[in-house]
């Protein structure tokens, strides 16, 4: 049982780690940054929100500085998209991408709202602490290229990543079976990306 | 004694959490955010500062993330300016938010102060931690609004919470009774916060 | 031996606060930020690496925090710039303060690196986090000033410093003496540092 859920974990972040990485990479060789920006953005974007949520709920130092596999998975795939980066479309909003994109969002919310449970944070925050996992390093993104985070503006992106993690969260509060519940936070933040993606699905705003 | 000590904390950590969280959520709500960025302004500001502190004393997962008052406290408040709006004047400057702002500033001054101390961090760093916690949340809200703090270039502010932090932590070094230094640190901070208001009163700036 | 090696940290961290310091004020002065917010560049350069360094080892309260010698030591140098700065040329790229900034650098990559490493922190983590040390407060003067970080874009800095703190690790891992592997890391990166100021050398960049 404990196995499982540190296996879910660690196959959650490590495939997160590869999708937002190549975004971060992405991002920064479109903005004409250099190959120590490209990896810092890589490194950023891939672990900056697991990084704040380790911080946060006391586990330090944070699987990002501890465990060696997650950097070099962040500078490997940033590596690969500079220099493949002739070949890589970067224009934003390319639809595959946000596809991705989603996918590393689910892994990332269902992985730091597990990872929060597992340490003994309360239901509330843990779905915090998974949302946080999900759009921190997009945030720190955003904060390093001096402009307002995405996803305070966006569309439907922050609030699937909660679902998603606030769904892990029940179901283990009901004590459902762990691999399950893992798939269908996923499932449920992944599906609800892709809907607001398709029909512009945004929250009630304040003025204009 | 410790009894009364952390009764203090607690309700000066509240109060201020409602005032601050009701200006994130203003000042969201002027710039158009959606419901979402709404209430992560809220967060930010009215928490922002004390999970700054509380990382760097090392009491981890800080109070906003282990005790779900303070973010419950800081989502209502949200939600209910979202509500009313239409009905709350946004202007900056608008005299009465500044008083509650300085009110606020106040009493996260104190509690900074106070808990900095009940950690046994030393008289100079626990006055800055008070500070911290009075302006963080607002630094935090500048960086994600992507402008250079209010703060660092705006009139006596930060400097009437590090006054109201310095009484509380020299009080505390001289044995004083705890709850009249408290409400003495907190006054000395609002009224200098409320005279530099009235008259305008500025550090000396470097060149122009 | 641990005498030795806990003696040059002190000793790179603090020759390097008061360097750091004196460019964070320096930036502010010429912005024509107020004395506060002159103190607070002063601080945030010099210690803000060193804190984000400290927080991610969990070396909590960090070393700005818990040793009031480090923000003594930033707010003296602060006040002096302030006191001087009639006198101070402020010249972006002047010379003889790119200098000192590289000296800046090489410490705090050194003292970096060896901090981790003391902690158990694993070697490559322990080279990113001398980087960072020497990074770090510029990158937060960036985010504070709402600009994108100079490291992200400009020319090889950030690499002259991962260059110096890998050194050290590497030293270590051969079990070198101490002393003289934390020199050879400074000169280095210091060495680095001016060749690139020097030649104009940089890292390849993405698109134009």
């Amino acid at each position: 049982m404990r196995a499982t859920l540190g296996r879910i974990i660690l196959f959650a972040d490590l495939a997160g780690t590869v999708v937002f990485a190549a975004e971060g990479a992405m991002v920064a060789a479109a903005r004409g940054l250099d190959l120590f920006g490209v990896m810092v953005l890589a490194f950023v974007v891939a672990l900056g929100g697991g990084m704040i949520r380790d911080v946060l709920i006391g586990t330090v130092p944070p699987s990002a500085i501890q465990d060696w596999r997650y950097p070099v998975l962040a500078f490997l795939t940033g590596l690969a998209v500079f220099a493949g980066r002739w070949a890589v479309p970067t224009v934003p909003g390319w639809y595959p991408l946000s596809v991705l994109d989603a996918a590393g969002l689910s892994l990332f919310a269902v992985a730091g709202a597990e990872k929060a449970l597992s340490r003994g944070i309360g239901p509330l925050a843990a779905a915090m602490m998974g949302m946080l996992t999900g759009v921190g390093g997009g945030v720190m993104r955003d904060v390093l290229l001096a402009r307002v985070p995405l996803v305070l503006v966006s569309d439907i992106y922050a609030t699937a990543a909660l679902a998603g993690a606030a769904l892990v969260v029940v179901g283990r509060r009901l004590a459902l079976p762990t691999a399950p519940v893992a798939v269908a936070g996923g499932l449920l933040c992944f599906g609800l990306r892709l809907l607001a993606l398709r029909y512009g699905w945004r929250l009630p705003a304040a003025a204009p």
